[in-house]
């Protein structure tokens, strides 16, 4: 195991999250906020470790499979130690696991809120909480990339340990082009949308908030009421926007370069069909309620747009839904948006290989002595990376009935056990019953938290760093 | 597809199945119950049927796979279509959707009833119900197979199609002798079973009642309150005989072989593991509802072998245990028995492999390079079989899903249409919440009776053969 890169590369991380902190920084600033103080604090510390880290340049900078992984889970655990220190210093929250809960659900994009009264924060500690999304979203360790060279060409072993999908295609031979392509387009989107909100009437403040969050497939709200007091214009670029950042990166890339045939890919074409069939089924089942068919299907495709994007904003208590609509959502946070997107869950791609897979599984019974192969777009699928999918959904089943019962020891009904562990595996933020979108994690125990925070961490890097990082043969010599 | 041997096929079986009737048709005289009529009747139109399936015989008698399925598939689909005419003479119920689903509930030894008051029924309709427990617990064609040689040589694929497991190993080298010896065995553990519940005290109706039940793990219960007011002894009993027909039968015969050391298979020594483990946890959690741990260790243990050895039968209504309980209770109905055996789930076997695979998989993920093998019992599992697990888990969540979408469109809470689905397709019987085991299935709608039968006879033929019934390129010629 190589330490010393290990220790190099946190300390990068540490240099460039002290950097972000300038952001909540300039909005304190700007609203005279006392917390300004609190992030300034963070500021240093984070610069200080930051320094003691960087000090002595390794020599050997070679990088196995095993450190990649390490590096991702060890630079995800420090970001969100580190960044929890505002709320801490700030007093908005008196319990250090509750800060810590909060940061974690923030870089992890998953939008699951200790606090139930978010409009009494102060902006820089909102904008901080959104913020942690953006950073989260594209992978802090990517961004890092884009900028700074940190090993000897062996920097795909980061990159495909970061990214999300079963297997990573860089879009251009070389790994620090495509995370800056990568970041051009996660930018450029976000501009774009903070524009539009701005034309909606939003404040540049609640514009950016609501941006950053959206890019990220975050969904912590600055509203309590989340987006149900917004105007139908914001809601529905909102719901756009949500499924743009669904969407794999790469498509836009080949779009710019004026592939389109190429860009629009069968995981494309297959989300797109299950949000379109979501939609379609939770309007037909609310439409009663609402005044019109128009209402209810905005409200069915702002909430199928969130959850599929494993965003988590609402616009209605879908708690409140027959047991169809539920059902459909809960299926949905578990599909999860398309490869090489800021969304979490278990990914479209994976469910195609997977049906494919069985498929090919139903020909081999009837007739045992033909060869099968999986293609997509043209592609053969290696088998190598079939039965990796495979394996990656009895890993996350595995720790999903894990956390399920570990978390079961509270005693809560089932259903909000079972959505908890839903909303955080899958990065969505909002479950059922007592994690309903009304509703917030603060009442879990400082043990579930813990559960919890570890369920955000496995499935925003797609399980295996943080299952290494705790496996005895990664840190077993030779 | 050769539809005359499969027309041949299922005339022995309704031959055999008349014969089935003599049983409550004997009850019925020993109690002077006018249901005799019923049952005759149902034997005279059985017996007719076989008849007509039976003229000409088959020249070509040569199976492959697929006929294999197919005629698993349809002897099932037969055997409970005519095993529930005596429901529907004897008028017990006026709903024939009812009597079918209690007949196949029966039969795929689920034992999900629609009758709310079991005590109220005739004692040859009780060991009717019962009885279809006992021939489908090892399959009623592997009990054809053992008198009749059905086609030239390719039993092979029936015996395959109808018992449980990723693979399955015959006894002896002829397919008959091993069928005959499974239902030796069989037969033996179900006299033995039927003495010790004499000895408690049972009359030979309910002890033959219960000892059916038992060793198909079955369900269906004779008293409204299932095994709640019978006396420790005779729970004990059970618990025990629920243990005992959960192991894979090829256990005893080895045992008898004199071949201990291979009787005890990692596949036993995982199931008695996590059987222990499930009572401690339960044990821990209701001991102070209980008046002493003793009687708190009885119920968890009769709770912990009746779920997960398939069989359903209840002392407690556990619905009203902690969510802890609840959740391991959840989890065993997917775990299930040992293959080989009469219960259902997804059975221990399938999760040694898919555990062993993801062992190897992280392995593989730091060593990119080294060739990983799986061996359970010093005995190389092919990729082929590993596969074949991984695909069935996949088919297995697929079914799960699809129908738990269908019965949700009847807006009943989660927990009921999520216990529902769990309780069929791991022909379990009890579920928690609206189907807990106080309560029964008949409130559900038409169609979603349908999608249970079609969830337990998927669960108790291993799935396959119920989807390729379904599938077109089954039926596509060349």
């Amino acid at each position: 195991m190589n330490y010393r890169m290990i220790k190099h590369t946190l300390g990068w991380l540490l240099l460039f999250e002290s950097a972000f902190f300038a952001v909540p920084i300039i909005t304190a600033a700007a609203y005279k906020e006392t917390e300004i103080l609190s992030f300034a604090l963070s500021m240093l510390i984070c610069a200080a470790f930051a320094a003691i880290f960087l000090i002595g340049k390794p020599k050997n900078r070679v990088l196995y499979a095993r450190e990649g992984f390490v590096i991702v889970a060890l630079s995800w655990i420090f970001i969100s130690i580190f960044g929890s220190l505002p709320f801490v210093f700030s007093g908005v929250t008196n319990s250090y696991i509750d800060a810590l809960f909060e940061t974690v659900s923030g870089f992890t994009t998953t939008g699951a809120t200790i606090f139930s009264d978010v409009e009494a924060l102060p902006n820089s500690i909102n904008i901080w909480r959104c913020f942690t999304h953006w950073i989260g979203g594209m992978g802090v360790l990517v961004f890092i990339l884009a900028f700074i060279p940190l090993s000897g060409g062996q920097n795909m072993h980061i990159m495909k340990a970061e990214s999300t999908g079963p297997s990573v295609s860089k879009l251009v031979p070389r790994v620090r082009t495509t995370a800056l392509i990568l970041y051009v387009i996660y930018f450029a989107l976000t501009i774009l949308q903070f524009i539009l909100l701005l034309c909606g009437g939003m404040s540049v403040f609640e514009a950016l908030c609501t941006a950053f969050g959206t890019a990220g497939t975050g969904g912590f709200g600055i509203k309590n009421d989340s987006f149900n007091s917004y105007s139908p214009y914001l809601q529905i670029v909102v719901t756009a926007f949500m499924l743009l950042f669904s969407l794999n990166f790469s498509a836009y890339y080949l779009a710019f370069k004026g592939k389109f045939k190429d860009a629009l890919s069968t995981e494309i074409k297959v989300f797109l069909c299950v949000v379109a069939t979501a939609i379609a089924i939770i309007t037909f089942n609310i439409y009663k309620t609402f005044g019109s068919v128009g209402e209810a299907l905005r409200h069915a495709a702002f909430t199928v747009a969130s959850m599929i994007s494993t965003t988590g904003y609402s616009t209605v208590d879908f708690d409140l839904w027959p047991s169809i609509c539920q059902v459909v959502l809960v299926l949905i946070m578990f599909v999860g948006a398309c490869v090489g997107s800021t969304g979490g869950g278990i990914k479209i791609s994976r469910f195609i290989i997977l049906f494919k897979g069985i498929g090919n599984e139903i020909k081999r019974l009837l007739h045992p002595r033909r060869v099968q192969k999986i293609t997509i777009d043209d592609r053969t699928v290696e088998t190598d990376v079939v039965r990796s999918v495979n394996s990656y959904i009895m890993v996350f089943l595995s720790i999903f009935i894990t956390s399920l019962l570990l978390i079961s020891i509270e005693n809560h009904d089932l259903v909000t056990n079972f959505t908890a562990v839903t909303a955080t595996i899958n990065n969505i933020g909002p479950g059922l019953s007592k994690v309903g979108p009304t509703q917030n994690f603060a009442f879990f125990s400082a043990p579930s938290k813990l559960v919890l925070m570890f369920n955000m961490l496995a499935g925003r890097l797609e399980l295996f760093p943080m299952l290494l990082l705790f496996s005895p043969s990664t840190w077993r010599n030779k």
